[in-house]
């Protein structure tokens, strides 16, 4: 006899906020968030989630929603969740959890997303200096395919992902996160050269109780107060594998997650119907509900068996993976380069960050030549199946990068034609743009000193 | 008819040094290093060409010759060739030269490759602080496949490319480069915050005209010592494209180069059998002398149509490609993940180069509990066909870099097992290793603190 | 504004037979079936299926119900739908009806798919002179993988297809049809050569009124019973698509199929989790009830423009189709071959047919040594996704064909072993099997006349 | 110490003619051709062989040199060579010799070949009743692509290999195949109801003494007339592996073949630059010269270990092989179906190769109208890397068998359009066309019926 469905473990009403679901959500990393559920190893189970910030940022043709933002409530995940061996035992600190994949998509009848660059004093992207405007793109599914009123003449399969899937960190290991981070932030930004590279974003996120969610844990108690104020944030990807934003931890994947309290207290949200590797606008994924549906084994004493630490403690540690079987199949790519020097023509070292903003900034100026504005272009690099590689990195002073991107996803060849002039400056702007919005801030704006020439 | 076989254009003798081939071989950049032959768009011509040391490292059972190997003959270019067009027009400063790689390997007789850590004092490479000795593996190839008596249980198909294809710098660009490269040199090395990463390392290699090579320019002339003081070293891959390293540049490529002097001025070396992306050990990729089929187009004005300047002039431009069909098919990936926290635990912003550093120490550590020492390791990890991903540049603090490495290289299954302690450990040394020398500097070696836990 | 999500077309209900459905299902072609409702080109919508038999064969522990099934309830197909244009102007014959297949998969809470052989006095199998037994086997599905409690040590990824994918023909292709199948069913069966290969089978299935579901059409009308004496049987891929069984057409390939009546009336049913080129066992895909998001455009006039006739008439022709992009990805294949030499060792001339038979032979015997039955590999290389190609069909007298197997779907490596005994039959046999009924039948069975040797 | 080149230990000079090399060459089978070299288990080895037709077809404008050509002269083989262990013991019968394609290629300086279908009255090939002239295309090689002036605008990589390989069959196998064959040539050949399909094409190639090739056994002697009338034909495949025209048998492919006679007497020949699925117009490779890098393993026993003997006796075996990791990566493919109804419309019954020449006429016609001629493209569909699939093989009375195109390899899309009217049907017929001699017999062309509807 069959096994039941997949067991519904997290139920996600995106008609309802995020603090009126079913079972309550988080949007923190603490030891002490309670688990909403348990699940076994070897039954495969659902869970729901919203979207990255919770349903804030609406299907519709502006994108005011999108530059006042809150991020603080990002990320709206679901869980924690207890996993159990077969016999009823918890997960224990030192296990290794492994998470396979077995499905995911969007919530029926909420096949849509949005691809958007955050205001640049609200959070920005990675080229936040370039475009320091919030904008957005609206993307509706056709089941595997996305496309967007706002970039016409682009179309492409899905490399559909969560953002988040991570454990709950120990107490010694949120310490550790947050005396770090506080370091960095205490630092002379003057003195952290790469912020040169992407500069004027905050350079953290420390704990902060505004819009925290914390899941059962009651607000106005005394107990929240304290978890909110020593609570991570989600932003970043740390050791217990939380916001990784890997594109190919898509479907039928495996990830090897450390436990580090009981139960694992398994946490995930943040689906993403698709995204370019790096996800450079940020909030750049196409962002959107969704539904995982996974399986978890428990490898008893894993944790030191398999992960390396790498750091003062046993906890330094990274999550691995197994990439799926199932990835959209692309033959053709084209693929721009770029070195360590900035834009004003300086020599950086070794710098795989500046050399990777490079390859992007070469990217957006070539499609741009072929009907698209340069928003356009940032935020479909942002979300579609691009990859950017790490391929030269010693060979002094210049690292080189590579973003590759695959040539079917457009309706045009944009390859370079050979002897004639191309006919893509010649292609009539397409009329629709993503949506944009004022920047009324007065960061100085990085120009392309040979944009005139 | 059939048209003529490829045309030999340049002919090179590994057993004669490099200052003894019939064509003059060149290893720095510079305009006026005259060009040795001619080859015409459309023809498919054939260049061979020594490995990028010049055969200064043997196929031994000693790493001696890669501990003390002067690294200033590198690379042995073949060329400079000048691009006529059909109508026997060279090409043009502003043309885009679009170079097909329509064959390459190694050279008959020749079937035989290495890979080496060079010692710290003398270049080092990415992990070169805790790595610090000269190390080198001989790989043998089986026509498609390679192995290595140094590092038993890999055998895999090569993804041959040239490390080095570029075009000759005009006198303007050439300045720019060691104006900036100079500049960096200049810098107070504790202020480059990166170098706390790759610390220790020459930032940049600037002219010098230790065993310079410049073609058929005459040693001992006037000429030769202006250029030889002038001429850019071909260490780092730059806006002429030059060494990039880039491993995806394989058989059925196109790469489109600026031309910044008349003819072009193409050069090509550094032959490599396989490397993996970022070439992590420097002299890291399989090492070997090999022979590029190549044809060329030109497309007239197409550097300002489709290359796009950012930086001060319209020469700040970076090579395009599109990957070739016959790449090497892997299935089934393991991937490390690494965040910017270093060895020390301390937090940095957004440093992709340290998320790459620590996802190869993090696989490092995991394959090396498969039998295998961590130089072993390293030196694999260098030359096999792994990619290094940039996943995540946007999720501040924090950089996340993947490394991805196809399983099926391996005689073993290094995948973490469920429901059992893992083989690996247990299983015995296997004996033979990499060659190794002592490092017999002084500068610090990075621990990993949790070494001993 | 987000476009509406697909519209369900037609709702399937599985715990009801195929009577009971709220929109009536059908089981033949035929003109004069009315449409069931209407889709619009350019909206993507949703169709619903019960399963090719409409549930009759359940997911328990005994093979009788496939042992007496009845197939002349099959297909229980959805539709038909009539197809407009944006204007509200049907599909006209002669036109191109291009379905393009975004989205499948299995019911929601109906995640379970059966494979099975037919006995051979109740309609057998390609290798229904060896295996005259109904069997069939149970396969679960946790997301995109499949298993199967009756054959251990497999799992595999679906590539999903519908088995049936149809518009109407017209009265005159359905004479045709009926004409054509009728006089090769009065073909003396001992002068068709090539039922030595197959023999024993229905040599086809001409229109049948039992069990006949005609959709809107009322049992019992005279309309009924004239539709149910003309209308084709829907075993038979034809000039309408139909039961083509073609594995790779799953998510995000579109098929051009030609429109024979007015308003296309496109039919879907048969769905399969996953199924081997041939699908050797008949009911021989892992048979699933799901659902189809699909999407059309009309190319008016394209039949003729693009569909080429072969034949006494301009019907002749056949659907043209595009693979999608997101197919399972395999790297390592262990492929069998097979000539036109029968297991007598007759010769036979070009007989593609026979030299896949033996392809499959082979395969059969060879995987059996890894401690499988018989009958589990034959239903096995009936439903994972290998490949059967015909590799040279002129080298008179062998045709050859090849049967190629992704060796990562097993649990145990299958490749022969160098150097020493394989481990392969020493493995104890699996105690699990697929379900077995007996064979009543008194038709002779084929014997390997090398068995015992 | 690097293991020496690559040993070439069967040199071939294309200038001289079959009967001039400095080995002999052979172009039967049959055990007593003695080996004309040794090599060793594990060595790397290399052969050069002649092209199928030893040189007899040319490089130039005509296509009368490939109306008259005498098949009997194929194919050219080099070898056999005798397989040893590295104690020196040869290959037993009962043993399995495994041969890996290590590397190929064309021979330097001859880097062109051909594909041409065979004179009605001379062959023919799989279409000869629709095509029954002698037609000849040139193909020149740029590296790992192939161009063709009689077939402008295609352009493809090669997925080279050899269409032979195989190893000497016992006299008891060579008797079997003698006798079977010869027993299909005394049918009656009307009814043989396969022979409708591929009508009055040779049915076998039973022993003949003409232009037979014997190795090192002196023409003139009783042993070579005794050996030359007992000696099997080469051109189909069989259980010795053989002519198998596998197109997947490429770079890195491993085949595992049976071992009849010591030493095993391995003989390969009939490079292809490229070939798809079926090898359709029979000379219909791009035929070459060439060479092979082989290594060989000896598995003692495993021929009764691992292959499955279905016949008689325990010879009636056939090879099986692993498919290696480089071939050519295409994404997007156009897909042509056909069914087992003739030309004339009448239904035969699971007819696989009447399927497939179905599915191939639909795509030579839809083609067509892309602006080439039928002859270019059945010679194109011949030799480009298409693949034919058995899709369908048990629905009654259909079999369904497809042919996949990737659509890149050709400089337009050859998609149907949406909404509006091709533009194929206007393209300018190009110019060239395939050399073309004229068809001098009488037997009766087929004609489709609604060709001028």
């Amino acid at each position: 006899m069959a096994p039941p469905t997949p067991r519904l473990v997290v139920p996600i009403d995106v008609k309802k906020s995020p603090w009126e679901q079913k079972l309550p959500i988080h949007n923190r990393w603490h030891p002490h968030i309670p688990p909403v559920a348990e699940v076994t190893e070897g039954e495969v189970f659902r869970v729901e989630m919203l979207d990255c910030v919770g349903g804030r940022v609406g299907d519709n043709n502006s994108a005011e929603d999108i530059k006042f933002v809150d991020a603080s409530i990002s990320h709206c995940l679901s869980g924690p969740l207890r996993v159990l061996d077969t016999k009823g035992v918890p997960a224990k600190p030192g296990d290794l959890l492994v998470v396979e994949i077995c499905n995911l998509g969007p919530l029926l009848g909420n096949e849509w997303g949005f691809t958007a660059t955050l205001d640049r004093d609200n959070g920005g992207g990675f080229l936040t200096d370039h475009f320091p405007c919030a904008t957005k793109a609206i993307w509706y599914f056709e089941g595997i395919y996305a496309y967007s009123p706002n970039i016409p003449g682009v179309r492409f399969p899905g490399l559909t992902h969560p953002g988040v899937v991570g454990t709950a960190p120990s107490m010694e290991l949120l310490q550790t996160w947050n005396e770090r981070e506080k370091k960095l932030v205490e630092t002379d930004i003057r003195s952290v050269k790469l912020s040169e590279v992407v500069h004027q974003r905050p350079v953290a996120h420390l704990p902060n109780t505004r819009n925290c969610l914390l899941g059962k844990v009651k607000e106005g108690t005394l107990e929240w107060e304290k978890i909110a104020n020593e609570a991570a944030r989600t932003i970043p990807g740390r050791e217990n594998g939380g916001n990784c934003d890997i594109k190919n931890l898509s479907t039928g994947s495996k990830v090897y997650l450390p436990v580090f309290v009981e139960g694992a207290n398994l946490s995930t949200g943040d689906m993403h119907f698709s995204q370019g590797d790096g996800e450079i606008t940020f909030c750049g994924a196409i962002e959107m509900s969704g539904f995982l549906e996974l399986k978890c084994e428990i490898i008893r004493g894993g944790m030191k068996e398999y992960l390396t630490p790498m750091g003062p403690t046993p906890l330094h540690v990274n999550p691995i993976f197994e990439i799926g079987p199932v990835e959209p199949r692309f033959s053709e790519w084209l693929v721009f380069e770029g070195i360590s020097v900035d834009e004003e023509g300086r020599q950086h070292f070794l710098d795989a960050t500046l050399a990777f903003k490079r390859a992007v900034l070469n990217a957006i100026d070539y499609l741009s030549k072929f009907g698209y504005s340069k928003e356009q272009v940032y935020i479909l690099l942002s979300c579609c199946p691009c990859e950017g590689r790490i391929s030269g990195i010693v060979d002094t002073p210049n690292a080189l990068a590579t973003l590759a991107i695959p040539t079917s996803i457009f309706d045009q060849d944009i390859r370079p034609k050979s002897g004639k002039v191309p006919a893509g400056p010649q292609v009539l702007k397409r009329l629709p743009d993503v949506l944009k919005s004022t920047y009324d801030g007065d960061l100085p704006i990085t120009q392309n000193p040979s944009k005139d020439i």
